[in-house]
């Protein structure tokens, strides 16, 4: 097929690879390690270009079966976007007298959520970033949340307005979440964000975190890999041209995500539960992204060897041997894809901290529009 | 997989296929016809259950190679939802004193452009559908077109605006599409219509006319066989499931095209400029939509036996036995395809005039939100 009708990558996307590009040698040390395959320890830098070039080759493993996959560390890479958000806050607030603010917005007790929420306010705290912490009972009208949002779009200090979801059932979560501002809408979600997403030779104001962390994490690795050794620049997560899956379509995750994939120039197949047959798509896939919300539901078996699995998921499973009484897991069956997989993201540690470090950069990217104005 | 996150059928395709489901009888007669191939006549209605059942069967021709694809007549379709467009707006006309009005703005001489347009005002003028006709000169400066958008924004009895493309080079097609008001956008190019038909549990207010003239006919083939025989209802063009391949992802027919067929359960997968190896994709689908602009770019042998095929193509190629010098044709190579699909749609007949009836019912929309209120 001739080319046609593409306008190239957009400046959002440029803009992604810069912030990573410009950070691969500290990346490369933190990022870029080899775990046991447990992934809880013995890990070990990747630092011979013998070692690169086997991980790479022919994106397989042909004889040395036993190898595991690279494991991409997401708190690693999600700490150094921090520290840049941190300097930039700083210079802010140098220059400008100002820093950016963001609202967190939480209904009711439910304990995920508040493990979410104070998670982010954390996060914000940790970087310069001001929280306005809203807490509202299980009970507040409807009405009510959407005159706190009116209030937060108006107030000059807000630049980002996060809800947490889920909300209560009495409360309808698309109408309030349709009140956020597009300026301070940093979750991404306004569906005029996703439109411009999805279209060629359009922007969003603001890209949904999730997928924005699933595509810097793709391409960190890929940057990493030309700043550390020019030679494989060509070979390793290359998005353009591969066959990515995308297993999930909600509208955070699995929709702006092969959205994003597409825009990148991978050949993209969404695979959801009406799906037929989805271990045989799954295997044809160079790059998978799990977005399903099902534990360990991704075999090992499932996986071409070499793939790159990203695994968004994120569930709770009975663990008596816990505190808790749970473990968290991804979507993918780690043990099992370690053995196959290429380069893979572990629950915890992977998707999940770019995830919050995409929220507070949002955020810096909001308020930067307003205070340099 | 279990299923998760869907929410159903929106109510904008369950509309469509209610437009579709009440006449299926009609659509039957004119519809389904089994053509020789060339497209050009001898066609004869389907008309017993040993036939119908040949056809739907495993989707393909096991020992009975020699038969041909079931031709979708679009234009047949067309006229059907012409004659309930028309019947409509004769309604609004007698009971309220008002029809709706599409403004067709065009700007210079390309002829291509010239007959598309005069065809959609011809069009409308069938149908009662009042035409406002904007005709720009070539050198028109962008600021004059646009400020002619804003007087169409504002005028109450024009309920669509149309802007035919291209426009010239020296006029940003995207700042003079994005000044039509999305109550009018009856071309569903505005990225916010875009977002919502990618979100799940939401609906645009308009869908552009071509995805939409292309879900219509996969769907009016489907409600054509329930009406025609209950035993095949299961059999046949169902969307649910099925392994979609979208060719070319262009902002107005490939990528809402796809968008439309993920919110219908189908698996889908988009193949463009990059794709290595694209018959291999294409081979494995159910349903291939042909988008590319690539003139009988698919090959008879890359389709699958049984396939539908939509061919939204519609490409000039040299014909020096025509008067014109030259005959249009689709992406596909629709005499090989003819023997080897199971449902193909001809070039020219198939979806272009269901394009221009979708633009029709978008403005009868458009019409009728303001009309009643």
């Amino acid at each position: 097929m001739k080319p046609q009708n593409f306008s190239g990558e957009s400046s959002l996307i440029q803009e992604s690879k810069r912030t990573v590009g410009e950070n691969f040698r500290q990346m490369i040390k933190a990022a870029m390690v080899a775990v046991d395959g447990r992934g809880s320890g013995s890990s070990r830098p990747i630092s011979n270009s013998k070692e690169i070039e086997r991980r790479n080759g022919n994106m397989g493993y042909g004889s040395d079966q036993k190898k595991e996959a690279t494991v991409i560390d997401g708190k690693a890479i999600a700490q150094t976007i921090r520290s840049e958000i941190a300097s930039e806050v700083r210079h802010l607030s140098d220059k400008y007298g100002k820093v950016p603010g963001l609202a967190v917005v939480i209904v009711g007790t439910r304990k995920d959520s508040q493990s979410y929420v104070s998670m982010k306010r954390k996060a914000c705290a940790e970087v310069g970033i001001k929280s306005f912490d809203v807490d509202l009972p299980e009970q507040v009208p409807e009405a009510e949340l959407i005159s706190k949002v009116h209030e937060l779009n108006a107030d000059p200090d807000v630049h980002g307005i996060l809800v947490q979801l889920p909300l209560p059932k009495h409360i309808n979560e698309e109408k309030v979440l349709s009140e956020i501002t597009i300026e301070k809408d940093v979750d991404g979600f306004h569906p005029l964000n996703i439109g411009k997403l999805a279209m060629k030779g359009r922007e969003p104001l603001f890209l949904p975190c999730t997928p924005k962390a699933t595509y810097l994490v793709l391409k960190s690795e890929r940057y990493s890999k030309i700043g550390c050794l020019e030679l494989l620049s060509r070979s390793g997560i290359n998005i353009k041209g591969k066959k990515a899956v995308v297993v999930g379509r909600s509208n955070i995750v699995g929709l702006p995500v092969s959205l994003l994939l597409l825009k990148a120039d991978a050949t993209v197949t969404v695979v959801h539960s009406h799906t037929h047959d989805p271990e045989s798509i799954i295997r044809e896939a160079d790059i998978i992204i799990a977005a399903a919300g099902q534990a360990m539901m991704i075999k090992g078996s499932w996986i071409k060897p070499g793939a790159a699995v990203i695994d968004v998921g994120t569930n709770a499973v009975d663990d008596p041997s816990k505190k808790a009484g749970y473990r968290l897991v991804g979507d993918v069956d780690y043990k099992e894809a370690c053995k196959v997989a290429g380069w893979i993201t572990p629950v915890p540690g992977g998707v999940g901290p770019m995830t919050v470090a995409m929220l507070l950069k949002n955020t810096l990217e909001g308020a930067k529009r307003v205070i340099k104005q």
